[in-house]
């Protein structure tokens, strides 16, 4: 049987967890594939130290990259050391030496991902990028394959799993973020710098990726809206469950007249929703399109074994490419070049909108929110207040009628002055056409 | 720019779909692809009387397939008529032609999958199979590319919606199963003669597909256990409720160590499950690998636009195919050589259960029924009883520990027997695992 031969970059995490499934599945891949995938080289700056599983048989192991990459044997170049800049040059120096790529590297993809693929169709080698986002969930192969004939009209995902525990949990015990975050960190969830999770940029990272490949166009960072976690309270859970709606950090990418409204913040969404049923740290991505409508995807957004899957799934898919003699043809960035797509503000966005107070308790109240959102033409829901004894800082809600982001900014700017506010109104979007 | 020309056999509702798309979205499929899909030639045994999109340009019509399978531009052949007899005349013309095909036939490729597949390679051309299982949801892709380096050790899927529907809807409403069927007859989800959907046949059909390709072993309606829904009560659902469960029509294929279980059958589920989540006339499919644990899919099952998009999206990937060269090389059918995977009985199976009683209410009834389940080495869980009136027709349910299907079956048909039972005992497996 005549096989395919890989070099590894990287035995962290995702890289000993590649391994081990390329050691332990070896037979079952070598029945789909038809031939075998071998593992004919393998490059970590602690390599003297990693056990290589003895199942895949001789491999040469070095502490430098490049000689992985220019291994006259290696096919493929699996790239699993992340970060932006060794990782470029990884990538460079296998296109150079024509290898094929296969990354789990969402940093890089999120920010050069269209000139790497550009530069891959030139050298007439293949490039997959699986494993670069949502670990385990398969949602490259649903966005380039399986519903590739459909046009995405909006795509909503829960992309990070340390802020999906903690707020699943926040709504189940009552505790606050800081107590929830704090388990996180014990439970090896969430860093010891909580930033990149509960802040929203893993999210935003994630989200730029994705919706560049759901959407055809080139994104940054700055394309997104961005706001965390940090001040969700059990209050607007309980809030929000006599609402019928629950509380996640939804990351949005959905079509209006204008363009595309990206955003990652903390929203409303019913509680019959199946997103609702995303509990504890799984990922989740929604996706709408104008054909085949609803579709959804669920699964392990991280972890050795899950993002393994996917960077083996990978390698067969660009080993089988590469004995068809088929190299990558067009970038999966490329495909809306019809000027529909264009990232627009975020303050063109409607929605309804949950509005949660804290003031200090005073006749009149109601009475001057109201004023402001009937000034800025915002049609008021509902009015919602649970008992309280602390008159000085009384937590409650307005629900308002669908207006826009822009509105919704100018009353809650307006409303943070009064003199019995405690601090400035939250405010969140309620995604009721979930 | 050049292009790959199709031909469509079957303007049904699916086929219509497929055209209403391929004329709408026909630009965004160019630039996916680097170059054009074009329509050249449809059937239809009705062509005169069907509307083909302007957009489409010039289209050769006939009521005759074999003017497509033989057509000198046709290079794919888009297989949309169902059943068994003439769509298999299409499919052997086709590889005889040297066409690549596209089939949205699940009864077909349940039967002969595998056959096809094999003389598809042997040919040299394309074969995909998206549309025949589970409409919009890309779970072959998934399957196939998208978690292929996975082993799938259990696949549990809701696969047929109208079972769906009818259970959702009597678990809200609290009526009977009749009232609910001649709803859904109304709304045009069931049929006149409702039994392909509710006594199971449809959802086992498309399991035989679906575990066929997750477990790579060729499979018959024959290996699979099938119970329908005409024995579920909103009495079940009250009381599945205050055990935290609903109740739905599970496809379910496992593997247990002497094999794979395979079975279609209403259950008891979780409500805190994600499956549980899957409201309404909607399709899910749950897959628990051995190395990425947790995925989950969820999508419309049927409908024309939906099944449209797999059908365009396996016309997209055959035609990238057949502008790479690059013929189908090995079956989805036949990864698992293993022999692991082997379907086995039923009664191998273990689980927790609910058994649903209907008595004619006596002195010592528990007595007796726990008699029957000590002798079987089957430990009682839980009895319930809701307050009833009917004291010479009260349900109860008593639910067990996990034990063999065979003993649950043992122990049903003792009960059976008992003079005061109205009726059978009503078994039901609970899937705690999920």
């Amino acid at each position: 049987m005549e096989e395919v031969r890989v070099g590894i970059v990287g035995l962290g995490n995702v890289g000993s967890g590649t391994l081990a499934i390329l050691a332990e599945n070896a037979e079952q891949v070598a029945l789909k594939l038809g031939f075998r995938l071998r593992v004919v080289a393998v490059c970590s700056r602690s390599v003297g130290s990693k056990a290589i599983p003895a199942a895949l048989g001789p491999v040469f192991k070095t502490t430098d990259w490049r000689e992985v990459v220019t291994h006259p044997e290696v096919q493929i170049v699996a790239e699993l050391v992340g970060g932006t800049t060794v990782a470029a040059e990884i990538l460079n120096a296998a296109i150079e030496n024509r290898k094929s790529i296969v990354t789990a590297n969402k940093e890089l993809m999120a920010s050069c991902g269209p000139e790497i693929w550009e530069r891959a169709i030139q050298a007439g080698i293949n490039l997959a990028m699986e494993a670069s986002v949502c670990g385990g969930i398969p949602i490259h192969a649903v966005l380039r394959e399986g519903i590739s004939g459909d046009r995405v009209m909006a795509l909503y995902g829960i992309l990070n799993g340390t802020c999906n525990y903690i707020l699943t949990e926040m709504e189940k015990r009552e505790v606050p973020l800081e107590e929830m975050l704090a388990e996180a960190q014990r439970l090896g969830y969430a860093e010891a710098d909580p930033s990149a999770d509960i802040d929203g940029f893993d999210a935003r990272s994630k989200l730029v990726l994705l919706a560049a490949l759901a959407f055809g166009e080139k994104l940054t960072p700055s394309d997104i809206f961005m706001e965390g976690i940090r001040r969700i309270t059990p209050v607007d859970f309980r809030y929000a469950r006599q609402l019928q709606h629950t509380i996640r950090l939804i990351c949005g990418a959905r079509k209006i007249p204008e363009g595309v409204v990206l955003s990652v913040r903390p929203a409303l969404i019913p509680v019959s929703t199946i997103l609702a049923g995303v509990q504890g740290p799984y990922n989740a991505v929604w996706v709408k399109g104008k054909y085949g409508e609803d579709t959804f995807y669920y699964g392990w957004g991280a972890g050795a074994l899950p993002t393994g899957v996917a960077v083996v799934s990978d390698l067969m898919r660009v080993a089988r490419e590469i004995r068809s003699g088929s190299p990558e043809r067009v970038s999966p960035f490329a495909h809306e070049r019809l000027g529909e797509n264009q990232p627009v503000s975020i303050t063109l966005q409607r929605s309804a909108y949950y509005l949660r107070f804290r003031v200090d308790d005073r006749p009149g109240i109601i009475h001057k929110l109201a004023g402001i959102l009937t000034n800025k033409n915002i049609s008021v829901e509902a009015v919602l207040q649970e008992p309280c004894d602390n008159r000085r800082d009384l937590p409650f809600v307005i629900t308002v009628e669908q207006t826009s982001e822009q509105s919704i900014r100018e009353a809650v700017a307006e409303m943070a002055r009064l003199d019995f506010m405690r601090e400035a109104p939250l405010a969140l979007p309620m995604e009721t056409a979930l």
